[in-house]
């Protein structure tokens, strides 16, 4: 079968929508999660693209996410700004709450937005880059499903809690970061069990904390983090400031909720945005300018800024529209008619 | 000859305030600084204990530090507090803010420290070490010198840019870390060198980009990012944030400022302390009791927590005092009683 037409980014977006409304979803969260999942096919990141879909549509049908939550906002005037998410995917909560964060930073330099209580899914790449779009560097983290052991252990502590940074350029996408603190992201590992391949040295450890290059012990066992114990380190602090410093789920208690059905994580985030105005006011000097001194340095060196595969995959979309193939066309039609009834056994 | 009696922490604080006024030091830079050296001798952090005074003083020789200065502060009632060195120690200037910060967190949540203009030389846990005594969670960044090149690239534009954070715990030590964002630190390089044994693969690569393990060609090189490409974006990340954002040098500046003569580094800081209690409080539940269950999980499987060393030497300092070499004092007894005149050529 010959692959469809292009889509373009706004149609396919509609699409998307029509799919969650279609489950149930009001129209806030429809719109919201569309964003992230068409933005993430949009940059060919396809982890968090259409794929997602069928993720969203389980956890609806497990009944573990509130279709018509609608976020409730908690400002007190403080440098931290809450959104409850009310048990709703986490993308409503971010839109709902992303203003007031970014006109909080900008008064008075650095403010906070917790996202509590939410079905997490989003590419935390979307939110830095939102946040460059509005002229402010940021941090996102937060935890996900205890499938990696600390540097040192052999049982599965922490998630693959991913950070993301995003710093504004002036005339050109954004500086932006978003990595799992895992070497590997599960999904890599699960690949080579399918392929009947071994997974690479240093990926995982076995149920007895054994180094192993057996996809099967690995999932069985532990996933490490990567770059050692700097980078357990790491992940250790996404766990303590994303989840316990919020009252919200570490990575153990997020599994232990949905009992490792494979089910979207339930917990909070924590985005950080910093001013570079304010910050760097006293010195008299441009901030994204200094910026940019670096950046071309390295890139000047042959050396890649990440992202950038993104941004590629983004002008062409942007362009060209989103190439899909004829099945994913296929399942955006059988979800937007039958809704939950089409998800597969 | 046999080693000199162990000192107390308090008779070694006073020996090295004494040193350094008498190099001209103020009182408070003084005693700003021996707190943070006196601090890395007595947890056995030789790096950052006795070893630095005679860096400071080359420092001071040179004419690169203003020994006089009064840390300014400057705090527009934002999130975001100064603190400008005027050129002096960042010891006195972190001194001067750490109070301001800790109580403008606890009273909005979330707060910065800036320290501008400063010679660096300060270990980071001693910043988040502070802050979590005040029950706060922070994090510490600081570029340094560019001998590091980006993951990918040939030439360093990165400094060796440590990263700490901070965590509070009741009833024993924080959680705290504090490394360099690259693979090894570049005193570890000169102990090779000096040795003439091979450096790790991995370490930096030679002129041309290219890996080496000849720690000459690395010292000529560049050194490598921890974690690969994860490593060097958050190396980059701090650049951004404690250099360009601030408006105060990042690396490469701060290389050519003072020519790679070996002398300290002149640039920022920047310190942001989180309050657990405002970001906990709509949840109902305690963070630093939520912090425990992981951590002690983390110990609980022989995984070792950061800092413990530190901690362990600190502890028996406390007890029985400090053990210095003959050498050790016999340098402390020229500095005090020459000053800078003691310096060796």
């Amino acid at each position: 079968m010959p692959d469809p037409a292009p889509i373009s980014v706004p149609d396919l977006h509609q699409r998307v929508v029509s799919v969650f409304s279609r489950c149930g979803l009001n129209a806030q969260s429809a719109n919201a999660v569309a964003h992230v999942i068409v933005a993430g096919e949009r940059d060919n990141c396809k982890s968090h693209g259409l794929y997602r879909i069928e993720g969203c549509l389980r956890v609806l049908a497990a009944g573990k996410v509130m279709p018509d939550a609608v976020p409730e906002l908690h400002d007190a005037g403080k440098a931290v700004i809450e959104v409850d998410a009310h048990g709703g995917f986490a993308p409503a909560a971010f839109e709902t709450g992303v203003d007031r964060l970014a006109e909080r930073a900008k008064e008075i330099g650095l403010a906070a937005l917790v996202i509590r209580n939410c079905l997490h899914f989003s590419a935390l790449w979307h939110d830095v880059e939102a946040l460059a779009e509005k002229g402010l560097a940021s941090l996102s983290m937060c935890p996900s499903y205890a499938f990696v052991a600390p540097a040192g252990g052999s049982t599965p502590l922490l998630g693959t809690n991913p950070l993301a940074f995003g710093w504004p350029r002036s005339g050109t996408n954004p500086y932006v970061f978003d990595f799992a603190t895992s070497v590997a992201a599960r999904g890599e590992i699960e690949l080579h069990r399918r392929s009947g391949t071994p997974i690479p040295e240093g990926w995982a450890v076995d149920r007895d904390g054994t180094p192993t290059t057996d996809p099967d012990a690995a999932l069985a066992g532990a996933m490490l983090p990567f770059g050692a114990h700097k980078g357990s380190a790491i992940s250790t602090m996404i766990e303590l400031l994303a989840g316990a410093m919020l009252g919200e789920f570490m990575s153990l208690e997020a599994l232990e909720f949905t009992g490792g059905n494979g089910l979207l994580p339930h917990h909070g985030a924590l985005v950080l945005a910093l001013d570079p105005a304010t910050f760097s006011a006293r010195s008299g000097r441009d901030p994204v300018a200094e910026g940019e001194k670096l950046l071309t340095a390295i890139a000047g060196q042959g050396a890649r800024l990440p992202s950038q595969r993104r941004f590629k995959a983004r002008d062409a979309a942007m362009k060209n529209g989103i190439q899909l193939t004829s099945a994913e066309m296929d399942q955006l039609d059988r979800f937007e008619k039958d809704g939950l009834a089409a998800l597969s056994e």
